[in-house]
């Protein structure tokens, strides 16, 4: 390794080991640290930035908060034979997601289709490492959460939705599946939190200011209120996440949520809403004619040179796994100061 | 009435009569005469022109190209605990809709979530109506179909997906529900046809020319490619609903439709997947808890002089209770040289 002015690189495991180290340095449970330590390399693998090793300065700050319960074990109930609910009990979202997992898949392969709510649970991840999970055990699936209330609605000024992002996946058998997870803003927070610390400006069309005006300042979209994508159609997505992902599943919208944080600064407290279908199911005899399908879907796509969501998170994967990570040296201090 | 340059002016029961009419003297049975009706008179009275009584001449097409039974008697197929399947028997898909709902209903009610499948369907007719009656069983509904191959995927210049809407509908106690329902394209294709019929341009972010370029001309538009809404965010839920309601539940994606249209010019054949969830199952002794947080949602966008989605919609609908619907005399005429 190499504290001069050129990237770090590790390898999966040597970030696995970091970032475990990290978490448990300041009092995170190993169940949730291990949770974490896995989102956290898959996100640098894929070379998803703002969701990779930058996360756990996040965490480490929303343990310090004292809201987070860094030793939460989750628990769960048995909703309905098709809605299973894990209460996170204030910790991390992740180990909960893990926690229910097993129970979801059985649900949905018992009963065709399954919703799993996650409520108490502090959220700070992508939600594609969760769907990818899913379709590794041959089911569909479907994920979305609130956040904090970030983002105005079409014709609005003033913030209401969270970024509310929404993921799905689709096994596929002989390679990755086919997954997206995008936020209903028009960008990730993550990425306008990105800009500010480097101080690039932003794209007029992600935010506008406290007077509600379009700006290109990080700072001042971080102010004031991000936009929805699409307008009046990712406003509406945004609208049905929080109510899927908050009302329906007794859980907080996004400006309760960050009520409840009132400044501390912790990642966005909240529930969840994940739903698997099972493709054996639906289909019985007719499972593989129905996977060919979608493979000739996939096809008339990549076929006129156009690409699949998450085409090019597969493509660095495949680079990470081979080369290891590569982190910017000022991120990489800022983790290392973490153990100090 | 009158025949003359201004509109012709009908109640909702008279233009359910004419609809009807048209329908039966077409062949089209008596059942499938009464759910078309319904939906015809649904459009035309919340002013969505593209799928109100300009449908008729659709439908009639449909008939005419011999693709549809326009007698077809749907039937029901328990697939699993949570999901059902209705066979439209190639008809058109709105009373096979009307057959399922109770049955999605006491599946939803029992199990907390449940998914119906329609397949072998031809369908025309927007996807709120269905919507909106779920909600007014009290459940949570969402509903998606593939159409024709019109759109390119983003990056693209070659159709692939279909306008594939996705609407959903949540329940309020109170008032109309929270109701969506869009196109994943940028806009319907009914509004194309009709910018065509009447000669007038479209905004040149709605398609590409047979060449891949930008387009202002409609019927260049119908020619070429539709764009999704919202780019790769769109384009990727276009490419989900031809995942959940074409390769899962056995039926035709929006390419393999248009094989099987081959140019009749009959209404998309394909199928339809709408799941219901029961927010009383959710929520249990929590429901009014959750119902009141879904309403301070709505207050936070309406009270800032944000719209919600439908609500020009709704307002179209207390005009027309009111005053009856207005029609464009060139429509009307054509709809009545369907009775000669």
């Amino acid at each position: 390794m190499n504290e001069a002015q050129t990237d770090i690189v590790l390898s999966l495991d040597e970030l696995f080991s970091l970032a475990h180290k990290v978490l448990t340095r300041h009092g995170v449970s190993d169940d949730h640290a291990r949770a974490i330590a896995r989102v956290i390399v898959q996100g640098q693998r894929d070379e998803c930035h703002s969701h990779g090793i930058y996360r756990l300065i996040g965490c480490v700050r929303s343990v310090k908060s004292g809201k987070v319960d860094p030793r939460a074990v989750p628990t769960l109930r048995d909703v309905a034979p098709g809605v299973l609910a894990v209460d996170a009990q204030r910790g991390f979202s992740l180990l909960a997601f893990e926690t229910g997992l097993p129970v979801l898949a059985e649900k949905a392969r018992a009963q065709g289709i399954a919703a799993m709510a996650i409520n108490h649970c502090f959220h700070f991840s992508a939600l594609w490492p969760e769907v990818e999970a899913i379709a590794a055990q041959g089911l569909v699936g479907l994920a979305m959460n609130p956040s904090h209330s970030w983002v105005a609605p079409a014709g609005g000024t003033q913030p209401v939705f969270g970024t509310n992002p929404i993921a799905f996946a689709w096994p596929r058998a002989q390679s990755h599946p086919f997954v997206f997870d995008f936020a209903t803003s028009a960008i990730a927070r993550g990425d306008i939190e990105l800009h500010a610390r480097e101080g690039k400006p932003i794209p007029s069309h992600w935010a506008i200011d406290r007077s509600g005006q379009p700006t290109t300042d990080a700072r001042a979209a971080l102010d004031g209120a991000m936009q929805t994508f699409g307008g009046h159609k990712g406003s509406a997505l945004a609208a049905m996440v929080e109510l899927l992902a908050g009302a329906l599943i007794g859980d907080l919208t996004s400006s309760e949520s960050q009520a409840f944080d009132d400044g501390a600064g912790a990642a966005p407290y909240h529930g969840e809403l994940v739903l698997a279908l099972d493709p054996a199911r639906f289909l019985g005899a007719d499972l593989a004619a129905g996977e060919a399908r979608a493979e000739r879907l996939f096809a008339a796509v990549t076929g006129q040179g156009a690409r699949l969501p998450s085409q090019r998170r597969f493509e660095a994967r495949a680079r990470s796994e081979r080369d290891g990570v590569r982190i910017a040296p000022a991120l990489y201090r800022d983790v290392m100061a973490l153990l100090d």
